[in-house]
């Protein structure tokens, strides 16, 4: 499994987004990988309109339909066509009750809900409110290029071994610092069931190409 | 100059954010009134295809493109096809600092500032960032139906009055418990240049019908 | 074991918060039981002072000495008396990585952690982090006079078990509404070590006869 | 007129806010300026048992007594002695909207409102508001000795034109990289009437010499 951040880059807005998840979508189809992409709030319904693979929002908040200006409804990025969101990004992180509150409007609305942590014991608090996918990812790792699943396997191992004592049915991905293909295969290797990147792919001068060789890496 | 905020109600999410800008863009065409739209961010881009009066996002983050997961990007809101953007709105306030930066990334990406702000100082310290409309909205009088034209006028030509002193230029709205084609005409009749409305509207049985009374107000 | 939470009500502020903790100091000498205030940061000092049972801070920031203006320093609050702090607190809720920072800065400064949680998944979310004490508050219950103990105690039984399964360390704790001793009674009973009061004390007309009523009733 | 920020430094903490204040106070009597200290709160009521120079909040929330957990209650850094606040530090940024408030609570509570702000517009907004105090301090050259009189002569005296285009009572503090005795004299050079410092002093070897050339160059 390979979820693709595409955060607030420029090489991943509008149409720029749309071209990116069709290579994800293209990579997908030819390994039978699963890859998701996370375009902003803006992009979600034409990517959604534009490819068959999973797209998830990058935040959604805890809120009712209502007074909320400028606010993230769940309703809203499902409609767009999101079938996920991440929830407490490292970028985006929010209050321990709220990441409660907002895996259960997830369910709720029955998206998928990915909530990334960044070490074992945060990673195992978060197993407790049976979130959908974990992902882990200290932030001291992101985007330096240095993989969590090299620079601290024992943070995988540790966290898997936490989180597998309350929670076995959560998808484990590993996300900061993965850049190359390998970085995937030693994460699966821990016993991830995949990853979550960024720039490695968004930032590629031939995203496509890195996409596959992520995406040959879960295969072996 | 009439802007109708669709907050995250989901009468107002979706299609039926498309529906109900297709009304206020009927009413526009039919009295020449300026009517804008401000759907949720998710639907910027389906709303802006789907008709020609303006579209403004309901906020925007004081960021760069980059690694900000989960926030609100200037370029990809314009790209989606708004023209403009809430600022501040009460329901999503925002630190003094910022709203000078967020005033300045609209500028650069030549999007219509809309900054809203509560009391007369507060209104007129605004006035000094050079924001293109200013909105005033007590926030106790949101959504109660007490129009803030008639409730406070005294707060309307105060503010105007200070911002006067300080910029000539800025468009100046009136906002918060506009309900009837009455509160839009007293609101003109102090010297705003229109009102910013939402649940008026968005929770009416038939919004067309409110829409035109307001826009008719706004010509007598 | 009784803390009392001063909040920042004014009839536990400046002098008055001395004058409270003392008679919390009189009732805890006379009974035995641990009884522990928790007054404002400008009043940490005098009360420790002026009594010998032990001091909370209500709150403390995830921050180390240096360029923090405005912020809580955990070495400022130990030098000022006192000997543990709060966490996240219904009225002040931080992110999960700061909940999990700050248990850490605690433990390094020898402070005692208190965290306190909601439901029961968050709660034994906490659990994993190792705080020393776990303060279980339903928002909705918090100031109405109706005990959690009483009206949900199920909560409290099913956090116990939660906690349990991952911490047999942790103290635990039962706040919101907490009233009359009869409340306090229940909460042991159901197998809490304590309460964490805030209304129902500082707001009494005699604070000592209810500090006295709560600790008796631990005793029973 | 200087203001000393004590920050959350180790140097100007506990027991060693009381000596720094002590050093300023000797400074004070000997040179007849007015120099405020601004410790933590836990100190607030210690260094102004202490000194009789004018002690100032870092920071208050904009709250009034009741369940404010963890929050800066005004009434209580009163009556531990403080004479005034900091507001909107760039350290402790606030909502617009929150600036106000906070003004008109100290205003209240006959407490010194010392606004920061950062660029000209900004100041001018602030000034708008009434605070009794506008420190200017461009976040960039917080922490780096190079002063802001120095380094943007043009930002002082601009902000200074705006000011007072709408405010001739406010005092204006310049802030920001002031290390040296002639950093403060072309700060009131450019028309200011004092600096707010912090590091220059209190991570200073010997703070009372840097105390006392700070004040002779007030007084030239």
């Amino acid at each position: 499994m390979i979820i693709i951040n595409f955060k607030t880059y420029l090489e991943a807005t509008g149409k720029k987004a749309v071209e990116l998840a069709k290579k994800a979508e293209k990579a997908s189809k030819e390994t039978g990988v699963y890859i998701g992409v996370t375009p902003q709030f803006c992009d979600i319904k034409s990517v959604a309109e534009a490819v068959e693979i999973p797209v998830y929002a990058q935040h959604i908040d805890p809120i009712r339909p209502g007074s909320n200006t400028g606010h993230i409804l769940a309703e809203a990025v499902k409609e767009a066509g999101a079938i996920g969101t991440l929830i407490n990004h490292s970028e985006k992180q929010i209050k321990l009750a709220d990441i409660d509150a907002v895996i259960k409007l997830a369910n709720q609305e029955s998206l998928i809900s990915c909530v990334c942590t960044s070490n074992p014991p945060i990673s195992a608090a978060v197993a407790y409110l049976n979130p959908d996918i974990i992902s882990i990812e200290p932030p001291e790792l992101i985007g330096t290029g240095v993989a969590v699943s090299k620079a601290q396997p024992e943070a995988v191992t540790n966290t898997i071994k936490l989180v597998r004592k309350v929670n076995n049915e959560a998808i484990i991905l590993c996300g900061a610092g993965i850049s190359h293909g390998e970085d995937v295969a030693v994460a699966l290797k821990l016993k991830t069931q995949g990853v979550l990147v960024a720039s490695a792919i968004v930032k590629a001068k031939d995203p496509y190409s890195i996409i596959r060789e992520f995406a040959n890496a879960t295969k072996q």
